[in-house]
């Protein structure tokens, strides 16, 4: 039908031209036509998000250090990437074909048995464990599982910028309270970041269905304590709420702070549905393997969204994650267990990136969890120019134009705060710390010479 | 924490003891509660898919031959799965990490250069091609990204079961027509499966926003000719109607029938979004890779429906399909290619089933595309004892029945039409030909053995 000459040709022109075209051609032969075909009022304006823009940012100014989209840039142990390699040329052709819809069994048994022990409970991996296209789809299922048409979501601000949309296309309300800097002083922690508990308890009333809960925090940082986690828990019991509790950062805990799943409160399991994330587990973003786990009935919920979309996610992934696990869970009491040694490997890297940070002009927020963190770079507004960017907000407007001139790519936390609050995002910019050393210092470097160019 | 032994032990005991654990634990401490957390209406009463179910039916009864899913049992050509291999072991560490959210850059590209030619023009690579968690999500996006309330949406059946939950939850509702066999005598083929034109004429109205086509057709093989497919074109055309072409059996095409995409017929560029697998392309329906093309206005809410469900899917999966995809062009115009060769192997394995089920009493239509063959079984009606089976339709009693006495498992093809149109299918069983050839063979002696034990 067609040469490969053709072919080949048109794989190189697409790889060289296209990756920064951005023009929307108009096909319409009748206006008609467009206005039937318009997006569903249920999504909004259908708004690119933050992570599209700055991809596409990123592919075209090319920033010498990428330290916006939260995934390494070094090799993850190779068990994990080779366990993948022996799966797909395995002698077991099944592996490559479609599993379970709502897990692979390995998998799931797997999940049953590291969470059973930190739940404190037997938990059911056939009824209360659904795996999916990552923990991303993984949340879908569970706020389009129970969200409906007048309840009200709590969303704890800065949050992770997908909660929105997907509450909203459910057809519910999302009620904002933001976490606060008790002072903006130096040597500030993601600790001293905190809910207003007056405000908290005012937010709970009939309408509310679930409250979404993030820790440790993206972007903050912050390891929700003991107390704090009570609070939100006997909150859920007294209002009947069900509890989303994100927990993808679940083993980046940097000392002393300790994670508690808000799942192994009394009272709390028939309440709440958490989910993890093999992507970051074990360091694959790319690998795109979540999971949520939580009572049968409403697990049952979970299920019948993940059905209707996805039904089933890719086998040899869930199968090269679940002989992961097994790898690990085989050396849990050994340092050298991933879950571990990541958070140490990556606790000089944060210190690393907060002292950069700090002899430069920033003031940032020492994490307590994750990889991650916040700058307030508004010491530094004198000097750069931010009137010739077109963005609405000015943390948009300060991380495109520091990556245009120190090379250095941070993400706007504007993009994590409702549409009343993003002033709060606005003097800060987020940094991810889980790079490699070398990319570190270039940082260092980096930001060195732009912060002393104008002294 | 805990030991290893703990764990292992648990992972054994849930894998062995777990698997066809079906009980609901009553879980909640008040009936209040679960009130409140039932699943919105949008899901309907959320009745688990015919793929659960039989899934779980096989896992419990253990037949002999499953031609139940549709998926290979053997060896998938080694360069594909070398392919994904090479990837996820390969010196670039980006490769497991994150990669852009509406498709992988290699990987669209290829897609592009191979559509573009195909359908006859120029296919943006950015903005005309979203790829997804299997042909299901893209469905999934194309459809909850168009359908509203109040949207009527044509369904030709028998249909892919996940079409109609699809729309019910986007608040669309779904007008069934029947493909029904002109004949019923011996030797009727897939073409003789043939729509009432005047009856699909009066569907069309000024509510209707989509028809969803799907050739090579599952589950009856009907390849749709160019006359019945201008048939709807011209429709939509004149009713101003998007046309969702679910082509994921496009190489699957048995001489001397020809694959005709819609989207390459004159004015229905525009108004048409198809969707293809690597699943089905490569025979690989465990890597879950999907897609959908079509123009950049149409494709544009694709896209926000895919990003605020899953947002991106797996990179090394990509990259390896874009790598097989590359492999696959390069000999593009020689019979080894796998986009030929595999209908290729599959001829003689239809050819094989058709007539190892015309031999022993079933009267089978020989499918013109796809891996699939209904079978009439209404003349072995008297040769099996339905009436201690308690499913509602007998088509799921006879495929149990008849797998748990010949060991050989089919699908029930009712749950492929709507509530009202079931009976159509009742007297058929879906069989699935891409299969190992001795399991065809077991497949024979067994259904052999079954067949004669009561003559």
């Amino acid at each position: 039908m067609f040469k490969r000459g053709f072919l080949q040709n048109c794989v190189q022109i697409a790889f060289e031209q296209r990756i920064v075209k951005q023009c929307q051609r108009n096909i319409y032969s009748t206006s008609k036509m467009a206005d039937k075909f318009k997006l569903p009022n249920r999504y909004g304006t259908g708004e690119k998000s933050v992570w599209v823009e700055y991809i596409q940012f990123a592919a075209e100014h090319k920033p010498a250090v990428n330290l916006g989209q939260g995934f390494p840039d070094f090799h993850v142990p190779k068990h994990i990437t080779q366990a993948l390699a022996d799966v797909v040329t395995s002698d077991n052709p099944l592996l490559n074909q479609y599993t379970r819809g709502f897990g692979h069994m390995r998998l799931v048994n797997n999940l049953s048995a590291l969470y059973s022990k930190l739940i404190g409970r037997e938990i059911d991996a056939l009824n209360e464990i659904v795996v999916g296209c990552g923990a991303y789809e993984c949340l879908y299922c569970a706020i389009l599982g129970h969200v409906d048409k007048g309840d009200e979501v709590i969303v704890i601000e800065p949050f992770f910028d997908c909660y929105e949309p997907m509450i909203r296309q459910a057809g519910g309300t999302p009620k904002f309270i933001a976490l606060q800097p008790k002072n903006d002083g130096h040597n500030i922690s993601s600790a001293d970041w905190v809910l207003d508990e007056a405000k908290l308890k005012s937010l709970f009333n009939e309408k509310t269905k679930m409250i979404i809960l993030n820790t440790p925090h993206n972007p903050l940082g912050k390891v929700f304590t003991q107390k704090e986690i009570e609070l939100i828990a006997d909150l859920c019991k007294k209002h009947n709420v069900l509890c989303l509790s994100d927990e993808v950062y679940e083993w980046m805990v940097y000392e002393p702070n300790k994670h508690i799943r808000i799942a192994s409160l009394p009272g709390m399991w028939e309440r709440t549905i958490t989910v993890g994330s093999a992507g970051k587990t074990f360091s694959v973003t790319g690998w795109k393997t979540g999971w949520a786990y939580g009572p049968a009935t409403l697990m049952k919920n979970v299920q019948v969204v993940h059905q209707n979309c996805v039904y089933t996610f890719n086998t040899p992934v869930q199968e090269a994650v679940a002989r992961s696990f097994e790898f690990e869970l085989a050396r849990y009491d050994s340092p050298d267990c991933y879950f571990y040694s990541l958070a140490q490997e990556l606790t000089p890297k944060r210190d690393y990136l907060v002292k950069i940070l700090k002899e430069n002009g920033f003031n940032p927020t020492l994490p307590e969890g994750g990889y991650f963190i916040i700058a307030d770079w508004k010491k530094l507004e004198n000097k750069i120019n931010l009137n010739d960017q077109p963005e609405k907000y000015k943390d948009f407007r300060f991380t495109k134009k520091f990556a245009k001139e120190s090379g250095v790519l941070a993400i706007p936390p504007s993009a994590f705060y409702s549409e009343e609050h993003k002033q709060l995002g606005e003097n800060y910019a987020r940094f991810c710390f889980i790079k490699k050393d070398e990319n570190l210092a270039l940082t260092e470097k980096l930001i060195k010479e732009w912060y002393t160019k104008g002294l």
